[in-house]
C-alpha cells in the first residue's frame, strides 16, 4: 500500500536524541519554522521594530487582520512569530499571561528578557518530556525596559538569544544579509522602518503591496507598543520605494 | 496476510513532526476534512449567512433535521461543521459552553473572535499531546458583536483565521473561486443568501435538490441566529434559477 | 511462524488517522457491527417498532432469552443492538445510568435525543483518546417524548442520526432498500410491525423460525417500551405468511 | 536466532481492532480456554448440576482437593471454570465480594443473573482499555433465586449467556453435541447428574477415574450449593456404568 | 550488528496472549524457574519437610547462610524458592507481611493456603497488567494449621495447588519421579527427612556435599518452623549413604 | 521515501542498557556535547578561572552578552556550560535555585561540591527514568568555599568529578593536553588567566578576536564571581601575544 | 544509514524475560559492570577490608579524592561500588539516607543486612517496572554489627549475598582466584589489607601507583569506617613489595 511507508518513520516519536548527538523532533520543528513566512525585528537606540510577511497568498475574501503575525505583548513588549501559526498563538497567549502575572505579583512590568527566557523554558520543556512534540515556531520579542530597547528571539529548542537585528522564516538569511550590510545603531526609529521595509523589498516580487506587510514598533521614547496602520506603511514604502527609484 | 500493511504504518501515532517540518497526523486530519461535505460562510455589513450541504445521499428514511451541520452556540453566534461528525459535535457542544461561561462569569455574550480562538485552542492542544488524536474537522464560527458581523474559521491544526467568505470541504476550492469573482462586502442579506445559493449551484449536480441544503444568517439588525425554513431556502433557489436561467 | 504476520500490524495501535484521512480502528469496528446479526428500527405516527435477530445459530440449549438484542432504556425508551455483545451491553448500562441521572437531576424522563446524543459522546470519546479502542457496536434507540416518536442510531464513531426507518448489521442494505420502497409514515402501529417482519422475511432462509425474532414497540398512545412475546411475534408473522402466500 | 519471530508480533499488544472486525487479544484468549480442561453444567426443573474435568495427569502427589474447578460463590450460587486457573481464581474472588457485597448493601441474596452479569462486566472491561490483557477464561454459573434455576455462562469477551446446558475447554463441542441429543428439562436432579456422568464418559478414555471428575449440585428444594463426595460420584459413575454395559 | 536481533523481539513487552491462548512473558518466566536450583518439599502426617540447594558452584568465600533459598514466613510457616533470588526475596517480604497483617487484624496466624493464596494473587497479576513483568520464581509454602500440615506450590502464572510432594528447578521431574515411588504419607518425620536427602542424592553428583544443603521441618507436633542445622543434615545423610551403600 | 530510515531507528526511545553495557541514549547526549563550543576551567591556589568560547560564527547583529556561556550561580560560584544551550539554562536556573535555597534553609552559602552533586543527580534521572531524554550538556561548577578553591564538571550521565583544569566540547583533547604540559597548582590567578588564554590560542584560528571570548574568575581573596570585561580580557591577550611572538 | 541498526533493537525497552528465562536488561546492566573498575572486599575476625582502583587512566589535572569508589554509609559501614558512577551515587545516597531513617526511627544503628537488603530491593524494583532501566552497578557493602564483621554485594539484579572476600569488575574473576587460594579468616586486619594491595598487584600492571588505589577499613575493635590515607596505603604497598621481591 502506497502510504504506509511515510507514516513509519516519526509518526510515533518522543524527542530523543540520534547517535549524533542531535535531537531530531526539534531540527524538524526548525524546518516547521524555515518554511514559515519570513518576519524581522531591528532595533536601535530610538526602539525597536518589527516586520512580518502576513500571508503567502492574497485573496481579498480572507481579513487581514486576522491574519497578523506580530502580537502585542504588554504596554512595553511585541512579537513577531514564524512556523505554525497555532504554536504560536498558544506561546503568544502565555507570554501574555506571563507579563500580566508579573504585574499582578511584583507590581512592576516584566522585563523584556525575563519574558524571553520564560517563553524558551517552555519551548525547552517541549524538547525534553514524552508526550509532546516540540512548538514548530520561532519568536521574535522587543521591547523597552526603562529606555532601553531590546531584541531577543526563541527558537524550538528553547534558545533564547539578543539581537540587533533578526530574520526568520523562509526568507531570513536574504534579510540577515542584507542588516548585516546596512544596519546601524544610530539610525532613527523613521530610518530603522525604512530599512525594514528595504528589507523586506530583497525577498518579495514586485510591486511591494502593502496588504501583506504587517509592521509595529516600540520607541523608547513613549515604551509604548504600537501597530503601523496600512496609511503609515504605505507611506513608508513609498518613501522607499522613491529612494531607490534613481539607484536602479 | 493481506490486511497485515496498511495496519502497519500509522495506527499507532502520536503527532509528531516529519522531516520537512510537518505533522502529519495533522494533515491526515485535513485530509479528513478535504473528504467531508461542502460548507461555506458570507459575511456582508449586514450579517452573516451559513450554508452546508446535509448530506451525500438523499435516502428518505434519514431524518433530515438529524443531519445538520449548521449549529447555533449562543443567540448571536452559529457554526457550520465540515468533516468528521461526530468530533464536530464535541466541538459545538464545547462552544456552547464556552458562550454559557462566558455569560455566567462576565455577564455578557462572548464575541465571536474570544469563541473561535477557544475552539482553536483546543483543536491545538490535540496536536502537541500524546495518547489523543487532532480533531478531523473545520468550523466556520458566524456571529454578531456589537452590530459588527465576523466569520471565523477553526482548522485541525488550531488555526484561527477571519474571512469574509470561505468554504471548506470537498468542494470548497470551487466556491472560493466563485467568491473571488463575485463577492461584496456591501451586499444585502437576501443578496448575500442567494450568492451563497449561487455558489452551492456550482458545486452539485442539477437539479438542485433544496433538501439537502441547510442555511442560517445571523442580521446585524437583530443579532440572532436563525435557521432558514426550507420554504425559505426554496424561495431563495427558486429565485436564483429563474436568475439564471436567462443567462444559460 | 505462520502467525506472527497477522498480528504484527493492529495489536498494538491507539485510533489515529491515516493519511487518506481515515480513522482504521473506527472502521474496523463499523466492520465488526457489519458482521454482526441483522437489526432494525421503524417509526411511525403511533409509535416506534424495534426487530432483532437473537442468534446465528438455533440450539434448543440456549436461553433464548439471555441472547436479547432489544433492551429496555427507560419507561419510554428501547434500544437494539448490533455488533460485539458485551460492547453493547456496557452501553445499553451506561443508557440506563443516564436515563436514571436525568430523572434525579431535573424530576422528568430524558428526550430520546439527548439520550442518544450521550451515548454517541462517549461512542467519540472511545474514538480520540489513547490507550482504549471503539465500541464495536451500534444501537438503534427509540422512544416516545411528549407524544412524538423518535428513532436514533449510534455508530462506533459517534455519529448520532434520526432515521424513519434504518437496519445495522449484516443484511442491513437488503433491509434498508426494502424499507425504501414499501415505508409509509402513516402505517399503523400493527402495519409497522409487520413490514418490519417482511423485512426480515427477505434476510433469513424459510420458514420463518419466530424463536430467533425479538420485538418491541413504544407506542405514541401509552408511551410504554413493551417487548412482544413470541406469541405475539408469530400472530404477526402468521399475517405475514397468509398475505404473501397468494404474491409468490 | 530462533526464538525471535515469535516473540514479534504480539508480546507487545493492546486489545484493539483487525481489519475485519475481531479484537485478536480476545480470540487468543478463547484460544486459551478451548485448550483447557472440560468443564459443564445442566439445568433442570429441580436444580442445576455442575461438573469438572480436575487435572490432566493424575499424580498421586497432587492434592486433588486444590485443583478443584467448581467453587461456592454464595450459599446458592456456584461457578465452574475452565481455561487459565489463576485467572479464574481472581474471578472467582470477585464473584465472591460482589455477592457480599449484595448482602450487606442490600439485605438479600445477589441473583444469579446479576452475578454473571457483574463477572461479564469485568471480563468486558479488560478487553477495551490498554494496559492489561483480557482474563483466558470462561466460567459457567449456576444457582437458584426464588425456587428458579439458571445458568449462566461468561466468557472472555464478557459475553454473558443463559444456557439449558453448557460444556466449555477442550471437549466443550462433543458434550454439546451430546446434550443436543439428550437433554430433557423434566429430567430429575439424580437423572441430570448422571446425564453429565456419561457426558464426561464421552470425551475421556476408559476406565472412568472418578478421582479426575469434580461435581456440585445446586437443588432448587434447598437453593444450597453442595460438592458431591467422591463416593457420591462414585456411586453415579457406578450407575452410569451398570446402565451402559448392556447397551455396548 | 550481531547483538540486534535477539533484543528485537522481546525486550519491550507487556504480558499477551499469543495467537494458541498462551501468555509468552509468563512461560518465559517459568523457564527462568526451570534454571533455578531445584528445591522441594514433603508432607507426612507429623508436618512438612522443606530441602532447597542452595547454591551452584561451591567456593569457600561465600557465605553460605546468606545463599539460603529456605525462609520462615510466621512461626508456623515456612518457604522455599526457585528461580531469580531477587525476584523470591520480594514475594517471601510480602508474605512477612501478609503474615503479621493478619496476626494483627484477626488476632490470628494466617492459614498456610490464605498465604499461598495472597502470594498467587499477587503473581496473577504481575501477569495481567501493563508495564511490568511476571515475577521469575516458584515458592513451596509449608505450615500446619491447627494440627494439620500443608502444603502449596505458587508459581509464575499465579497457579496455587497443594501437594503432597513437590518439587521445582532444573531437576524438578527426576525428584517427583522418585517421590512417586517412594513417597508414603504415613513416614515419621524423620523418615520423611531422609527421603529428601534420598531424592537429594538422585539429582547431585556423589560425594553428598551437606554444605549446599539446606533443610527445614514444620512438625505437627510444635507447629514451628525449624531450620536445621549442618550437623542434623548431616547426620541425616550418613544414615542415608549407610543405609543405601549395601543395596549399590 | 528517502527520509524515513534516519527517523525509524532512535526516536522514539527512553534510554536503555544495550548488551554491551552501555547507554545509547547517555552516549548521544555526551556527543552533543563533544560538537559544541569549547569551555575550560582552571583552579590554581590564588582561585578559579572559566573561559568559553562565545559563539562559532561572528555576525554583528548579535548581541554578544546573551551568546553567554559563563554564568553566576551565586556570590561564590560560576559555571561554563558546553553543549545544548537551552538544556544548560535550564540546570543553570536549576543550580540557582538550589543555591538559593540553601541560604534559605540552612541559611549559608551552599558548597561548591553540594552545588555539583545535586546537578549530577538531576543528569542522572534523567538517564535511568523513561518518558525523558538526557541532558546533552556539561556543566563546569568553580567556586570557592571557606578560602579553598575548587573546580567540578557534571556530564550527561550524571558524573560529577573534581578537576584542576577540565575542558569540554569539540577542541576538549587539545586544551587538556595543553594544560597537561603547562599547569601549575602555584600559578598566580593572572598567569592562570593567561594560561587559559594560550589554551584558547591552541583552538581557535589566528587572529585571536576577544570578542568570542568570554572569561570569569571566582578569586580566593575575594570568594565573589566576576566576569572579566571585554578590555580585561583584550588586556590579557595581548599580553599572551607579546609574550607568543618571539617564540614564533 | 549506517547508525540506525544498532538502535533499533534494545533502545525502547522495558525490562522483560527472554524466552529463555533471562532478564536481557538485567544481563546488559551486568555487563557494565563488568567494564567497571575492579573493586574488593575482605572480611577478617578483625573487620573488613575494601578496595578499589580509583580510575583507568591517570591524569594530573583530576582531583583524585573526586574519583572515590569507596564510600562511608554511616559510623560503622562503607561500601565500595562498581560500574556506572553516578548510578553508584545515587544508590550510596540512599544507603545513607537509610541509615539515617533507621537512626531516627528505632535510636540504633541499621545492621549491615538490613542495609544491603534495603538496597537489593531497589536495585530488583528497577528490572520488574516498565519506564525505568536497572542500576549498572554493585556494591561491597561492609560493616561491623554488635562485634560481628560482615561484607555484602549486591547486583543489578537485586541479588543480595553475604562473602567471607568478594570482587566486582573488570578483573574480577582473578582475585577471586587469588582469594580462593590465600584467605584465611583469621588474618589479622594488616595482613588482610596487604592481601588486598597483593590481590590489586596480580591485576594491574607494575609499578604499582598508589594514586590510582583507594583502601578503607571497619576494624571490629572500633566499628568505625576509616579511609587510609594515601601514605598508609603507600606503606602496604611498600611492604607487600618487600615481601614479594624475594620470591619473583
Amino acid at each position: 500500500m502506497a502510504f504506509a511507508p511515510p507514516g513509519a518513520g516519526y509518526d510515533r516519536a518522543i524527542t530523543v536524541f540520534s547517535p549524533d548527538g542531535k535531537l531530531y523532533q526539534v531540527q524538524y520543528a526548525q524546518e516547521a519554522v524555515r518554511r514559515g513566512l519570513t518576519a524581522l525585528g531591528l532595533k536601535v537606540e530610538e526602539g525597536v521594530v518589527l516586520a512580518a510577511e502576513k500571508k503567502l497568498v492574497a485573496s481579498r475574501l480572507v481579513e487581514e487582520t486576522s491574519m497578523e503575525k506580530i502580537f502585542q505583548i504588554d504596554d512595553h513588549i511585541g512579537a513577531a512569530v514564524s512556523g505554525l501559526i497555532a504554536d504560536g498563538r498558544v506561546l503568544i497567549d502565555q507570554a501574555r499571561l506571563e507579563a500580566q502575572i508579573n504585574r499582578l505579583r511584583y507590581d512592576e512590568p516584566i522585563t523584556v528578557y525575563a519574558l524571553a527566557k520564560r517563553i524558551g523554558d517552555i519551548q525547552q520543556l517541549y524538547t525534553q518530556h514524552g508526550g509532546v512534540r516540540p512548538f514548530g515556531v520561532r519568536l521574535l520579542i522587543g521591547g523597552v525596559d526603562d529606555g532601553v530597547p531590546s531584541l531577543y528571539e526563541t527558537d524550538p529548542s528553547g534558545v533564547v538569544a539578543a539581537y540587533k537585528c533578526q530574520a526568520m522564516g523562509r526568507e531570513a538569511q536574504t534579510v540577515i544579509n542584507f542588516f548585516e550590510e546596512k544596519y546601524n545603531p544610530n539610525l532613527r526609529l523613521d530610518e530603522a522602518i525604512r530599512l525594514s521595509v528595504e528589507a523586506r523589498a530583497r525577498v518579495v516580487e514586485p510591486p511591494l503591496s502593502t496588504e501583506k506587510l504587517e509592521m509595529a514598533v516600540i520607541p523608547v521614547e513613549t515604551a509604548r507598543f504600537k501597530k503601523l496602520s496600512q496609511a503609515e506603511i504605505a507611506k513608508h514604502v513609498k518613501a522607499v520605494e522613491k529612494s531607490q527609484s534613481p539607484k536602479e
